[in-house]
């Protein structure tokens, strides 16, 4: 399970007054607490700013990369910011995220075509956001044939079917998961990814209902999440779903993490 | 989902001693606080006591249905205390259970052939517990195959794929998980039930590892639990898991019980 820390994001307000001040110090706490307790990725988003997202977007790069050896999750749609980041970016990073809406499609190909970049694929296209399974893999299937046409290796995509809440539509939880459970049956070896707490939107206990989609989906065959590692009940859900979900050699990380006495079992 | 309360079990010192003294009011009183919980199936179970078994089954049976209007699970692999508990019960009964084993097939057959009973199909041969999905099916098709054929409906059997324990071999929860599917796929209209506390054995932090594999099962399709309906954290996971799964209309059931305020989400 690949997790992207989700926290370095200026929609947050801790992080965007961060920015402003280049408080260096502050995104650096962040980036290395969120990579101590099991972020694999460090999302760095600069959106917020705009007009100012590309020198924020490389000031934040920078910034995780000189304490930290972990690589980015580049957080934009903009072309100009995910070039200015990865201009100072070290190591491989993902990019988040490409989709089949036109422009985006447009602005983000060039930049992934032919890299060994980790690409996020959003199931979004200018007909807006699909609902069921079928109308999610009409998207990916265009998107990830378009994308290892364009020599990304089908191991190196990441597709996000994108979640919406239940509180809208009941069948909105089955047909994403189904769709995990689809697009990994369509295409071996390619990644799954999603933030997931738009599954809740609207309902009481909107954490368990996080924890509990997370737990699911993994079920179906999800690997890899855009989350807040330091959620240790989300860790501890995540972390257990894995060992019995048979990602777990000999339960060694479970067991592992049981006696760090770090997670909230 | 179909809840199967497993309190009222023999091989619990409250439940054993209730029997031995023929104390009405203890049984009574686990029986209604499960259905008040949630079970729509109170298990009867009365396995440890040699001999009297057919007896105690009986009067079971009757002290749970005197107070309440529920069916029961008549949990034996002894035919005479089966017929024993059937003799007196009302409603539709749960049979708990019938297996591939030469002898306990050949015994349990005859009691539910041809009738409305449920049915408990657990995938159990003689040539031991089955390991992965694969054994399990091959049992399962055999089963099935024959209790359609002795005119036992499918959509009243209830496949049990027998838990087994993580920490012994760490692909046991998704060979587990896959057969839920898999038997989901290839009898439409089929029930699948499970005990699933065995998943956690020889680990730590069991009920939190039970809590996760219970909702990885609903994610894969389970629609019948064997469990302590009085376990809040438990219960709580089961209805939101089942309302993320679009088994919930409108989340209805998952709101009416967050408005209950008695479970632990």
């Amino acid at each position: 399970m690949i997790i992207v820390g989700e926290l370095i994001n200026a929609s947050r307000k801790i992080v965007a007054e961060a920015i402003e001040k280049q408080d260096v110090a502050t995104i650096q706490t962040i980036a290395k607490d969120q990579h101590e307790n099991g972020a694999d990725y460090i999302d760095v988003n600069a959106g917020v700013f705009v007009g100012k997202e590309p020198q924020y977007l490389q000031w934040l790069t920078e910034t995780v990369q000189t304490t930290l050896e972990a690589p980015c999750c580049i957080d934009s749609p903009d072309p100009t910011a995910i070039e200015a980041a990865l201009s100072v970016h070290k190591g491989t990073p993902m990019i988040n995220s490409i989709s089949l809406e036109k422009d985006r499609y447009e602005a983000l190909l060039p930049i992934v075509a032919g890299t060994d970049f980790k690409v996020v694929a959003l199931c979004m296209s200018d007909k807006g956001m699909p609902q069921t399974t079928a109308e999610r893999m009409e998207i990916a299937n265009e998107l990830v044939n378009n994308l290892v046409k364009n020599n990304v290796p089908v191991e190196n995509i990441y597709v996000d079917p994108l979640v919406q809440p239940i509180s809208t539509n009941d069948t909105f939880g089955v047909e994403f998961l189904n769709s995990i459970e689809s697009i990994i049956k369509t295409f071996p070896g390619i990644h799954t990814v999603c933030g997931l707490s738009n599954i809740s939107f609207g309902l009481p206990e909107r954490k368990f209902l996080n924890q509990t989609f997370m737990v699911m989906a993994i079920a179906k065959g999800l690997n890899g999440a855009i989350v807040n590692p330091l959620d240790q009940k989300m860790m501890a859900n995540i972390i257990a779903a894995e060992a019995l979900a048979g990602n777990d050699e000999w339960c060694s990380a479970y067991l592992e993490a049981y006696r760090a006495q770090k997670f909230e079992f």
